[in-house]
């Protein structure tokens, strides 16, 4: 297998797509902008869902599932909600279709006309929450904690696969507490548990923070957020969770009688994550060869692949493979042993490099010789022999270490690439040149903010949480700052 | 808890609507046809897809994900395809709202219509064999052994929570293969697991057959199935597995070069189980007092209920529940201990007696004075009082017990409801008063069967797999006929 795919430094954004596509993640289908997720790609997020679902679980949450559409009349219900959402969205009009009297072929029944257009949900919170309105009366119903996996539509112009498609597949948490206090600790437990997945399991730092009035969640009243940051420079937002406060259960008139007697409205949060994620996972850790994986989502770990003349040899390494395979597995650790005989070593190498198996092992005639096996580590593409004695914990230790070394790599490339600025010339030239996050000072307006928005097409990323205060003075308009901002090109 | 069931000798169906409602498995939503799955549901479906899952990953078929959307013209390509399911179908016709100018709120806008309509998958079928298109070239890329988690809807006029409903969740394997009679081992391979599934999770059993040409799948050579019995005598089809011979090939162009060099089309199977297996689980096994679950299936397999008077005496029943909770935790039974005090211990006896926890504990003085715990089994509703030591050993065993007996009980059940009758006289007599499967002789023509429906409502539910053969004429007709088949009122 030829690898031929296009370098970074070449084109970012055409080694981006190229590495989806031959790494067998994904797919353009027939339908503009949705996107075809191939088996191995599938197998990531679904390794993904496993890590987060468990995550969820372990803190309360369960699952629930509900309707694809929406009403038309819900989506107004919020009034910045629908401001947000209910702009470019799939809409059913009709239930039907009929031959076409003149042959011509399948057309839309007129006479199935929708007396109320369906809106396939961009996001639940609508839906959900005329449902919570049946489900809480008391406090004793609170609280809810729900959240379900789903696919979602939005009708996007410019899309690219995982990072921005019309379907997409994500969760989203929707839930109800008796006070606001109880919801903001929620919506923060999750901006933990987001930014404890992204960097234990993705291996991919990320900062945490809080959004700026104008790029908060429609219906938010405030949008929490990790960010972080691609290769080339730009950030990309990996999980948002949203205090709402009251809104949506005063849209939806959700009240529950306090243990005192009297009747309050519910406090609500929001939360998601995408297979954007997987996005990010491909653009932080993948190189020239093609992908990187950590050991905690790769699907395949450990991939064997014998070198051999003549179904005799293969006889004789498969008898040394056979048990190694049994001993990693009753580990735990996923292994394919490719003895294919259509295909030679060398293509088998490429194609696990594309496909970011953390560790290869060959084997060959010196190594019977010798008792050893060839190990090679996809993040550094380092190769060493190893006894086979040895071979268990050296692996163990390899994919411990792999997922260390490849999050060490991400942290210290991003910590590289926050850069404290002080003037817009400085800001400008910076975000042309070296790019990252850029710290600075911001008057917290909007109108700044757009400013430097259209001029640049830099945005403020997040507020960092648990930031130092720091005095200054706006790097556009000279007024007043108590903290620095993360400003970024993103995606 | 008061349970206020209607009976199922009352009313059956108003028995399983109340049920759904009240052991909070789902519910309807503000989109007709439309329903919630509540997290008790979900949780019990989680459990039927990881059970699913697995078996169809030990058997070498991998997940993926393919577009919630169908351009039209696609489900014109196979032509019995789209007579089976391009009619009551939601259609997508635009992809933006705008707000009225007259201030009235937010309409379609005119201006975003799409140039070809777009429709929600009812199976999918169309936008797979379309993608497999460029997947297969070569003897060496087949077989694709593929599986998709996914939503999927279809216009319903009359819906049933679990049963028939406009959206509901669901798995659709599709698989392209390079031989025809690899193509049925693959259909009769995901039968059997089917039936499996459905006897040895679901504790339900299946009767496995093939279904008659009329009531094939649209677009397929033969529909395998699982037919199931419920208590008021009516069938209901668990699960079907499709031999779609080379007509999606045929339709989307799908040819694969022989190992000699030639060009074929490639072989096909689909085959799908849906939330319907709730609807199939609640109706096998549930009683007047509730849920009956199999505790393969039950979220909670076991509950424990303490009795007592004033805190003091809670702390001291907990001390003694906390390390068995513990140890049965540790052997991989789920567990919940109850110690809420906003309720009594009758409220929670009927509670989850209404959810059909397999196991209930109690735990009062008089078993703190004895070293005992009352076990109560959901299945016969007998109580005992076991010694504490005996306890672990016994709950083990009772959860092998309960999920034996109520699979023995519906088989006896289903046994006693297949009745061989000769005369059409006897059928239409028995159909009204015992119902279940009737086993009869039939012509094997799509007319008397037609006619067999139009005058009684039943339908032929399957030609069972492995019957004997046997010479008779057929019931309506008097024509010669070689086996009998099996027909029932049907779900």
């Amino acid at each position: 297998m030829s690898k031929n795919l296009t370098t970074r430094s070449e084109d970012y954004s055409k080694w981006y797509n190229e590495l989806v596509i031959k790494a067998d993640l994904a797919e353009n289908s027939g339908v503009r902008g949705c996107m075809v997720i191939k088996p191995y790609g599938y197998a990531i997020w679904e390794k993904m869902q496993a890590g987060l679902d468990t995550m969820f679980k372990e803190t309360g949450h369960q699952n629930a599932y509900f309707p694809l559409f929406i009403p038309k009349s819900y989506l107004s219900k919020e009034a910045s909600h629908v401001e947000g959402f209910a702009k470019e969205c799939a809409v059913v009009t009709h239930y039907r279709l009929i031959n076409a009297e003149d042959g011509s072929g399948l057309i839309v029944d007129p006479e199935a006309k929708l007396e109320e257009e369906l809106i396939v949900r961009p996001t639940s919170e609508t839906i959900i929450w005329d449902t919570y309105r049946r489900w809480v009366q008391s406090y004793r119903d609170l609280p809810l904690l729900i959240n379900q996996w789903a696919n979602v539509v939005r009708w996007e112009m410019r899309t690219r696969l995982f990072l921005r498609t019309t379907e997409f597949l994500w969760q989203e948490g929707h839930t109800a507490h008796a006070t606001e206090q109880e919801a903001i600790d929620e919506a923060e437990l999750i901006l933990n548990i987001y930014a404890d997945f992204a960097e234990n399991h993705m291996a991919v730092p990320v900062i945490k923070g809080t959004k700026t009035e104008s790029e908060r969640f429609a219906g938010a009243l405030e949008t929490y957020c990790i960010e972080a940051l691609m290769q080339d420079g730009k950030a990309l937002q990996a999980g948002t969770s949203h205090f709402l406060g009251q809104n949506f259960a005063k849209a939806f008139d959700v009240k529950f009688a306090t243990k005192e007697g009297t009747q309050e409205f519910v406090w609500a949060t929001s939360w998601g994550v995408s297979t954007r994620l997987m996005g990010a996972l491909i653009m932080t850790h993948s190189d020239d060869q093609g992908l990187v994986l950590p050991p905690k989502l790769a699907p395949i770990q450990v991939v064997i692949v014998p070198i051999y003349k003549g179904m005799e040899q293969l006889e004789t390494i498969s008898q040394k493979v056979n048990p190694l395979v049994n001993e990693l597995r009753s580990k735990g650790i996923t292994v394919k042993y490719d003895d294919r005989d259509t295909h030679k070593p060398g293509f088998k190498f490429n194609e696990y490099e594309l496909k970011g198996i953390p560790i290869r092992l060959a084997i060959g005639q010196r190594d019977l010789n010798n008792d050893t096996f060839e190990v090679a580590r996809r993040d550094t593409l380092q190769k060493e022999t190893v006894k086979t004695a040895d071979l268990v914990a050296k692996i163990e230790h390899l994919l411990v270490d792999i997922q260390e070394n490849i999050y060490k790599k991400a942290h210290d490339f991003r910590d590289g690439h926050i850069t404290d600025v002080n003037s817009y010339e400085e800001f400008k030239t910076l975000l042309e040149s070296k790019g990252g996050f850029i710290s600075a000072h911001w008057d917290g307006t909007s109108a700044t903010e757009e400013k430097i928005k259209e001029e640049t097409k830099a945005t403020i990323r997040c507020i960092p949480i648990n930031a130092k205060e720091e005095s200054g003075v706006c790097m556009v308009t000279g007024k007043p700052s108590k903290q620095r901002v993360l400003f970024a090109k993103a995606y």
